[in-house]
């Protein structure tokens, strides 16, 4: 889920990756529900790290730890996974922000119905929720966070239908976007993932207990056994009878977020049916085939790049080797030397590896490029250690339009392939050389020869081309809108 | 406020004191805002220690901090003053528990109406809070709250009325109890007491800067001058044009509760023109009227039975001492050494100051008795001190009913004085004698000659009476209610 | 223990009481000895709420756990009680300071010596370790704290002698100055007093366990009986054996710090024989006698101010209030709000009973007037609240010389008396009238009728006479020192 | 530095690496002393996460900051870096333990000498420090740490030599092992090496200003130029005047340990000339030289196998992948979920690549085995993820004995190569095969064509030899010695 004012105007932090918002996780009927939560979330970190919440069932109540941070330094202790009673759980981690990250924002959002208590964790984002929600303040809702998964909750709250899986899909045919959701409620554990499945999720089972998750790695860390993905459309009913599917949407083509196997995903990952290692592999394979250049050395930007330099290195001969090595205590920025340059960010995280950097020409695989900013200190940063030729390689087309469906991206002005010439780009980063992998090689890498199926286009990938899957409500009236979270808390 | 949940089912604590459940400030158009806030929250301390809010408005947004601790603990750094922009603030503190503490309970509620922001600090307690939340869940409101303060939001989210005040007074037809409020809108500072005034709130002026608190000492920490007690049923406006007095329901005589002048209020506080110090004394003195006795000391059961003993010491002629020595350092239990005797919770806090003590017939003076351990404890302590006769006087009358407007009291069971006789307390507490203030003695040392009026009472007083001023909506449906509170929140 | 450093240069505080050093305690053979020592310290803390430490011995090894902050703070966790094992324990609570507060200066002390752990915790201060402390630095010890109570440590293990406590016999005749000590080895506990013995230290029973503790209330907390006060220049060495009593020193008169039973002791200790609540009374009694003024009340500075109050009170036959009111959740310093007077420091405190104030001719009691910034404060608040007149008394004579035996004290120029005559001290203090009781008024009340014995002085008085009971020796040398405390350490 | 119980004892975690316990930094006369220091030992935090420290002179104090934790945890604030005034600074990082690490042992170390302050960081071990101890104690000195490098200090103390050097050079003819030294005085910085050079360090050059560290990534994040390593025997004293060598011991060949190009330095790091990564790669290629066996897929155990697979792979000519993926957010240890098997330790860190596992022929590349419990779970783990044949390969030779030198080794009965022959390691493990780099491969990897010289070997390398380079002289009276770290104190 998405903060309704991020998605709007997202501008929020200078760094030069996409974040993904969220990873969610769900386990029915095991006796160590929470602690499984916990372990599945932990794999699925790098989804989200400014926050994470668990709520349990035990049968009669609800329990719920929501905290900011890390999984391992909030969901460690005996303590905090004994109150999480209950054998069933569902969990979520949330992509770390400034501002708005208010404890109130962190999910599972819960809500206490007539019908008794809903929980409810959200991957993804809703493109028309800031409509609704208008909509529902007017008729005396109380929104108590500034989520946009919040008014899933006051629509399924609302619905007049009587059962709560009714009451959810009255409310699913309202929203638009992009979502996977784990709801757990006291009776049940339900999947859900939207008409396009644009955000991944995959149903697991460990020893006859049905797990729910964003991704495989999730799965494996429980030694739980990948039964299949969620299809776009379905809901999947969890309860003491069995699983049901129910797919109360019009039968469409799906179309998941290409990004999931650049960037976001964990390369141990399968999202249907290709390792996301083998994709990014396989994208940097293309790459070479594409712009092949004469070096000495691929070295990847670690560790994102580091699939992609090995298939770029294979299919190129080229020797692969770490040419930047990074420092595995990252953590808080450090007071800057006033003497310094301002290579110092970066030299905190990745040092040149001399030997294969200084007299060599380098070839540099990054998996993708969004201000660039970074681009040009690492580059600089070769160049300083000796490199006498430094080519880019990007795994991935040019990023030239936002995303509003869950990954947080910069306003376009900031996006540098927006704004800039392939040739000035160049010259942006300071790299003797520079290429993206093309549109169609992506489709190729990813195994369709003929490349994007432009009238019905196998991924969801307006990142690159501006193709926005769904309506985006919200954003056509944009300037109209009431201000929202006129309550700022602190954590 | 009170936690419905515990409204009902108090029995929370070992304790054997009552304790008052919040205190309420609010201040307009200061540049000062959130600091004097703070300052008066911790001049009202004394009426809740477990949690502390403070929202304020700075002409576009609301800013909230609200933590678990004292003021003093929470509210005294500048980073956190400075967030708390804007020239209107209100705050509340509340009562120290355990369980259904979680923060999500802490005052200032808050919601976003269509109509704009709307923040609210109440102290009191609501009689049919949970009937009315039951009806508006069935309507689909989600409450985030176990707070009876939060039905009064929804109510005034749901108003079909168009002012917020108008929203306001819509809800305050609706709900029975006891409250005071204070309001804060993006326009107004709006302050509210029930139509019995069972709670006390004060409208103080600081160089022209309205104020409202629940008692007079936290004008006098900021500085400002008393203007007046807002009356009972009086709803008070403040806003840009100035402060206008509304008063909504049919007439009462007022019914303030008589547990402020015997143990909650702070002694330099003036409530309704009567100094609580002065009412404390005189409690003391009366009871030395009616139940003298022979003794060579008169000491109080510190603090809070100072000003009764003064005055029974005075009116009975025996010399007052502090005959018991209080340690400052209270702090948190310690770890009990194995091999002493029950004796150490009291010696914590307590020592007998053996030169008044030993081989002294000594007169106790304590405020009241709820269930009777500490008295037990403090009078062995006496005896084991040395003294050769101990008298136990108790400032009040015998406490035989709960309260259900704002007062944290054990279940009736629980009561001493409701499950034994005179005699029986008498050999309980193991004093030499027992005597408590009768009702007509508590109303005449109030300055009532006659006694208690029954037809319609001076004061609020069913905890000795039994006469229970509104009616208990939700306490006859008790058993038939659906558990709240389905969400176990840390935090 | 002081730091050596404070002790020279005092002037760390703009506070306006002095402040007691230290407490001690220590308890021999008792399964709950690092309980029992926790709790006497928190009897103690009055005389020390920096930093506290328990060093305990489990018949091998020593535990130790030294914290800054309260007893009650870092003492009440099983986790930390169940660290110090064993039978014996010796603690210590110091008084709250800025700076040079690193953790290595807090106690116990411990040093590995050859013949095995030595702990030593210490009250007072001694006036020639920084002469003793430059010698052993250019012998090659190597000092960790800043603290004159390792120069002891340093000599017991450079002593030539053999047994432990001979060592400590042999230190003791080099150091000068004011020490209470308790000492923990791996067979014996040792407590000890100065030739004069200026800090106090008293011997109990706990069923049969020896107890050593600064004050009475130490013993009183955990039940344990009064044996009597260990006397001036004593030796007390507690072993398995039974108790032994050593005095190496030639026989002198005792001359105990008189400023214990002013202000430093708790009201319900009894040292040397004398309550020391009583010793207050008659000092209030006595001022009356000497000072009588006509009023309509006494009225206590809270709280110290009591027992002197009533005294007086009783004596002049005035009604005793309680016309100020003291917050008991104090706390931390609040924002000041701009637009405030200068009140605000005092008023977060004390708030003036107006019932008992408006109007009326006041004796305001205090303990003693240091600087005299508090004083002005106090009695312009009172003005505010309308008394008429406003009469200072103080239970002590006036203050004139800085301490050097473990009072914290300005230095000289920030001494009111030291610097005012009568007038100008009621002038810049503001009152009606001012009086002091007198130095033969004070041996009077403590029940020397004859007065102050100035041959042989019956106390340590020097505050007021300036007469030294010992020489100064490094105070003579005072500029020539080489500086301490070359390390700044955050705690 | 190493506390002396631990490098006699040391069995104090069941972790299977090796641990380096210091890296060690200084810089002298830059006005960024302190902020410079803290990224240095950012840089070498690999070789120590429990505990880290800055020591700096401000011409007149020295301050210091001492804490547990990382060095990205604790010296990131502006508030704790403007506290390190000065403009030379030293600092210290030591290794992660338990139960003996009290703040007490944290690094530098600091004396208040005679001749002024005196501050230490120490890389390495000694091995007569705990006789030393001994003979100091007897004279009287306070030890306040267990560690070994407080011995240099003491002997440092009581030299009788006039010079702060000379007082050095005096401490160190005394004492024997391995150490690498900053020292920083309130004249110099001190960097020293043992006779051997068993631990490395390095001097470089910041624009004017000389820098000292353990490995040259230090000195590439701050920007610093390399000048060269310090040599084995070698006291560098840097002053105002400018940097002088000083070489007090008779000459001998260098022996650095070759454990430092295995395992412990960053693979960026240039080590008397020679690149660590290469180092590491070239051990890999020796080990398919000398063990190759036919595969699919070459996989490092991430991230320190890396380098020697790539190695390895290059020389094989078999494929290079990622076959384990590792999480990058660790932390500590989640609650283990009752019903799930022994692999959670390792899963929660690892995960298999499928793609590259399952149906494949895999090498396994891990940079050394020391008690081989991860190996069992790493191999286990590739067989459940399907792989057909698991053949482990390890880049060093058996590690048979323990080390004394400053790395922390189980005993030699834990350490799986000195209790189980080669048939039984494979089977323990459960691997296809197994094979170990050999003694000459590792000599003639690092360029010596001829294999180990054991007559003068080139390196350090008595875990895998037995063949110590000094005399282990607190080792030869172990039983005998007095029990040291009588006091055990909670950070």
């Amino acid at each position: 889920m998405t903060s309704l004012i991020q998605s709007l105007h997202s501008d929020r932090q200078g760094g030069d990756k996409l974040h993904e918002e969220c990873g969610i996780f769900g386990v029915y009927n095991h006796p160590d529900a929470a602690a499984l939560t916990a372990l599945g979330l932990h794999a699925l970190q790098h989804r989200g790290q400014e926050a994470a919440g668990i709520v349990s069932f035990d049968g009669e109540k609800f329990q719920s730890e929501r905290r900011l941070g890390l999984v391992s330094d909030n969901f460690t202790k005996a303590s905090v996974i004994d109150r999480l009673e209950g054998t069933s759980a569902i969990g979520h981690v949330r992509y770390s922000t400034t501002g708005e990250t208010a404890l109130r924002n962190v999910q599972p959002l819960f809500a206490d119905l007539a019908g008794g208590g809903f929980a409810c964790a959200h991957n993804g984002n809703l493109t028309n929720a800031l409509t609704l929600r208008n909509e529902l303040v007017q008729q005396g809702a109380i929104f108590q966070s500034t989520s946009d998964t919040e008014t899933i909750l006051q629509l399924v709250a609302r619905s007049k239908r009587g059962r709560t899986i009714d009451r959810l899909i009255d409310a699913l045919f309202q929203i638009q976007g992009a979502y996977s959701l784990v709801v757990l409620t006291n009776k049940k554990m339900i999947g859900a993932r939207d008409p396009l499945g644009i955000r991944p999720l995959v149903l697991g089972d460990l020893d006859g207990s049905p797990v729910l998750a964003s991704e495989t790695c999730a799965l494996d860390i429980i030694g739980a056994q990948f039964v299949r993905d969620v299809e776009n459309g379905e809901i999947i009913v969890i309860n003491e009878g069995g699983i049901e599917s129910i797919k109360p949407f019009p039968q469409m083509k799906p179309r998941p977020c290409i990004f999931e196997y650049i960037y976001f995903s964990r390369p141990d990952s399968i999202l249907l049916g290709k390792s996301v290692y083998n994709c990014r592999k396989s994208f940097g394979a293309t790459l070479a085939k594409e712009s092949y250049v004469e070096a000495d050395v691929v070295t990847p930007v670690p560790d994102s790049g580091v699939p992609a330099a090995i298939g770029f290195a294979e299919h190129a001969n080229i020797p692969f080797e770490m040419g930047i090595i990074r420092n595995h205590y990252v953590g808080r920025t450090f007071i800057e030397p006033t003497q310094l340059g301002r290579q110092l960010g970066v030299k905190r995280k990745h040092n040149p590896n001399k030997a294969h950097v200084t007299g060599k020409r380098v070839v540099l695989i990054d998996d993708s490029i969004v201000r660039g900013t970074t681009s040009v200190k690492i580059v600089q940063m070769m160049r300083e250690a000796g490199a006498t030729e430094v080519h880019m390689r990007i795994a991935c087309p040019p990023i030239t339009h936002p995303d509003f469906y869950g990954i947080d991206t910069p306003t376009q002005d900031q996006l540098l392939a927006a704004t800039h010439t392939m040739e000035e780009m160049k010259e942006y980063i300071g790299a003797d050389s520079l290429a993206f992998l093309s549109i169609d090689g992506m489709y190729r890498a990813m195994g369709y020869e003929e490349g994007r199926n432009n009238d019905l286009p196998q991924y969801t990938d307006h990142c690159f081309t501006g193709d926005y899957p769904t309506s985006l409500t919200d954003r056509e009236g944009d300037e109209d809108f009431r201000q929202l979270s006129l309550l700022q808390e602190q954590g």
